[in-house]
């Protein structure tokens, strides 16, 4: 059974121990990185031994605001301590030995299975790094601007820059005392969210000319042909989400994205509904899968073939 | 020769008078008409007679946060205010009578024409929003949720919902606040931020697809012209920030873009650069003003005749 800790216990807690080894989960984002590397730096500042357990899926995008506290192999730790992780499930491959014995968690998904000794939760937090600035400011009364830095890449990026609907007063106010404190939020944001790539706004420009209007406009598929990306040059890290477009359009219900693959006869379908139009059902009749409101198939089929199949699935759904 | 008031005293003069018109500026935006309708509800709910200048071009989109303060033909002002208007030149037409006879003006345009006989003027805010803001709180301690919805509309839109370069530690200190107060910011920010209508979603492509790069992709161009618009069906407020988008490309350091206004030889331009490079500057070789990192312009002339005198404006600064 876990013993539950405030921000502040937590701060006691970090301060009476040492040499602690950081973990984060797959796939990791912004807040899970931005909460690790802010950890370390602040509690470095303090004067501890702590590290970071490399995760082997870290994007190049988050790697540097972790790359300074990398584990070396003979590093010994006493405690280790889990960052933005609701489940074993979700540790890298690498931190699964360590699947039984962590000391800490900390985290605010509401789902947290608490698996650790000790565990600093708090599902009204949009961020991780809100809770990691109430301890670190409980730890030393003040955070650095490396600190800062970190910890705005972890609550701007949980929250879309601040406009999504998990968004509350302390996240902005938590995002005021980081840009005091140096956080460059002018780079960070720019870098995170205000950059596209020239192949990225070539290709959106093509796939959004070409929108598709149907059902009295509650339907709108877009498609990216194998000509379409060559002729922009754009690659897979070009395509980030841009399933969700034809979904972001006013009064679109279903929205939908069919992209050419290896050959025209090899096409993937996305799929974003507004409820209550389910898009695993939608996905479920080309033989894929994913949530209520967001799933994808791949389907040997020309995009045309796909078209003409979805209006007909289309039909019976609307 | 205006007289410069702090916010505080700006607070005071607006206590110690009544009666007062507000005006905003031409082509309103979220800042103009967020601000105007915080001021009228902060200073109603402290007991003063204030209404709102209608503004002939206000879209829907911000129409409903002023609506409940448009001045009636009979009501008879004592003092005439204008919001965020940098310049006499900005008044809508139905303001122009009052051009001589500003009492106050509050803004945070740095090329302010200091016309009012008191200014409240602070160009490192990112919004005038914040400004009202400090006023409103140096006026009653406190800030209603009807007061803040508004500010919010203005804080935000004027920062692109906290990820412009613009935005400061403060810009999010008085988010946090407004939010607080009760600023409904999850719906706000689906309102103004999180959806697209499906005209925008058609002019976006188009304006993608048309966009020109020079010097060595540090400048990129997109024109608009009134037979997109047209075929677009795209209104006012469908091109809300728009000229944020060359400038947002990877490796663009100055993004410009040129939109027929009323004919083929009335055009805007809307500039967009990043340090060291000054849209100030840029705009004003064409007689218009604003921001260093964003300016603008209108200029009687064609968008080829524009560029054409872009290139040579930008061959000396780049």
């Amino acid at each position: 059974m876990s013993k539950m800790l405030t921000p502040f216990e937590t701060a006691a807690w970090l301060k009476e121990r040492d040499n602690f080894l950081l973990i984060t989960h797959r796939r990791p984002d912004g807040d899970t990185l931005g909460c690790a590397g802010a950890l370390a730096q602040g509690l470095r500042e303090y004067g501890k031994t702590v590290y970071c357990l490399a995760n082997p899926e870290a994007t190049e995008r988050y790697e540097r605001f972790v790359e300074d506290y990398k584990a070396p192999d003979d590093f010994i730790h006493e405690y280790v301590v889990a960052i933005d992780t609701a489940t074993t499930d979700l540790f890298p491959k690498n931190a699964e030995e360590y699947k039984e014995s962590i000391s800490l968690c900390i985290d605010h998904h509401g789902s947290n299975t608490l698996y650790a000794d000790f565990v600093c939760l708090d599902a009204n937090r949009a961020s991780c790094g809100e809770i990691i600035f109430e301890i670190l400011m409980a730890i030393s009364g003040s955070i650095s601007s490396a600190t800062a830095e970190r910890l705005y890449v972890a609550l701007s990026t949980d929250t879309g820059c601040f406009s999504f609907g998990n968004t509350t007063g302390n996240t902005l106010y938590v995002a005021s005392m980081l840009v005091e404190a140096g956080a460059p939020n002018k780079d960070l944001n720019k870098l995170l969210f205000r950059t596209k790539t020239r192949s990225r706004i070539a290709i959106e420009g093509m796939l959004t000319s070409g929108i598709e209007y149907s059902f009295d406009g509650k339907v709108a598929i877009a498609s990216i042909t194998g000509e379409m990306l060559e002729a922009t040059g754009a690659d897979e890290d070009d395509m980030d989400d841009i399933a969700a477009l034809p979904g972001s359009i006013e009064g679109v219900c279903v929205g939908i994205t069919i992209r050419e693959l290896t050959s025209p006869h090899d096409c993937k379908i996305s799929v974003r509904t507004r409820a209550p139009y389910d898009a695993q059902a939608i996905c479920a009749h080309f033989g894929g899968g994913g949530h209520k409101l967001a799933a994808g198939s791949t389907i040997e089929k020309t995009i045309e073939e796909i078209k003409e199949e979805l209006h007909k699935v289309l039909e019976e759904i609307m």
